[in-house]
């Protein structure tokens, strides 16, 4: 019975970490790492500050959890049975679908743009976390792009060099046009015609 | 000997003004326009908070003031003597002209990153700016790609739908990834490569 009971707090000590979490990914996205407070985020939750505090001992590891459980939820949904070698059309059309995907989830949208910004200080806690993502998506568009160009698959005269940092960077800005005026851009669209610009193919 | 009395206090007063507003920059720039706090821009600048309060009777007022400095600043250096109708090879030179020189100027950069995404939210004092400042930018980039379509000068295939808001986003994007990590993304570099894949000739 004993070990019942503790199953039953367990599972409600999941839950109520599952809403926290929840609640500061809300805050964030509204008000920034560093607008969003953490009395307001544990009122939001239902729960007391200790009970936050004992399930986040610092807003830093908030954030972290915040900013792991989208990635673990983008990576399920849009990424999941990519494997090396990558196929590089193959990989274009789940980064396409993925701007579609953030057009109807503007919260997630802004999150990661107010925290990219904010946390290029390298003070900021998500500093290291922030990089090491660049880093990443930097490698797994540039393996993409490698793989188009090894297929000719990649418009004549297309100069390679920086070209991963570039379709990021087109996602990144579209993405805060966007954030500004939701009418003023169609950034899918937009994604989509640079690739199509840039492949001789369909992009899937 | 009144009015010079006058003058001298009126020379003194402008020379305190522009001293806040270039310390108010700084630390918009480093904080953020929610992040940075007024007491500490009153300190660093040297005056009392009722100094402060004096020349810029609310933090909206000094924001206001430090973006149409920065905004004069620069159409000032690289948009003197732009008439109606563009040139666009002119214009799209003078902007990638502005990227090379915004690399020896990370405050700059960061502070319009910062701004640009945290005003998204339309509750932000300097939403309407920013939002004004985005038409405008697609507005003059979409009257150069205009004149460069007009006179054949664009590589046969280029879709000019929505490329002024592509090229604003690229810089944009290029900007946030350097802020982050510098030696990352060469941003000057990486704009004239893409200009110089939808222009048929050299862009000054």
């Amino acid at each position: 019975m004993s070990g019942e009971a503790d199953d039953a707090g367990y599972a409600k000590g999941r839950a109520r970490r599952a809403r926290i979490v929840r609640t500061a990914f809300e805050a964030f996205s509204a008000h920034g790492y560093r607008g969003a407070s953490l009395v307001q985020i544990a009122a939001d939750s239902g729960v007391s500050r200790a009970g936050l505090v004992h399930h986040f001992p610092t807003k830093e590891s908030l954030l972290e959890a915040v900013l792991e459980e989208r990635d673990r939820v983008d990576r399920e949904q849009f990424f999941s049975g990519v494997t090396a070698p990558v196929d590089g059309l193959d990989l274009l059309g789940r980064f396409a679908r993925l701007v579609e995907h953030n057009t109807s989830n503007r919260g997630i949208v802004g999150l990661f743009a107010v925290l990219s910004v904010e946390a290029s200080d390298p003070s900021h806690p998500a500093h290291a976390y922030i990089a090491t993502r660049y880093e990443n998506l930097r490698r797994y568009l540039g393996a993409a792009i490698a793989d188009l160009d090894a297929r000719g698959l990649l418009r004549p005269g297309v100069e390679v060099e920086g070209l991963a940092a570039e379709l990021i960077a087109t996602v990144d800005g579209l993405q805060v046009q966007w954030l500004v005026a939701p009418d003023s851009v169609d950034m899918a669209a937009q994604f989509r015609r640079r690739l199509a610009d840039l492949v001789t193919v369909g992009v899937g």
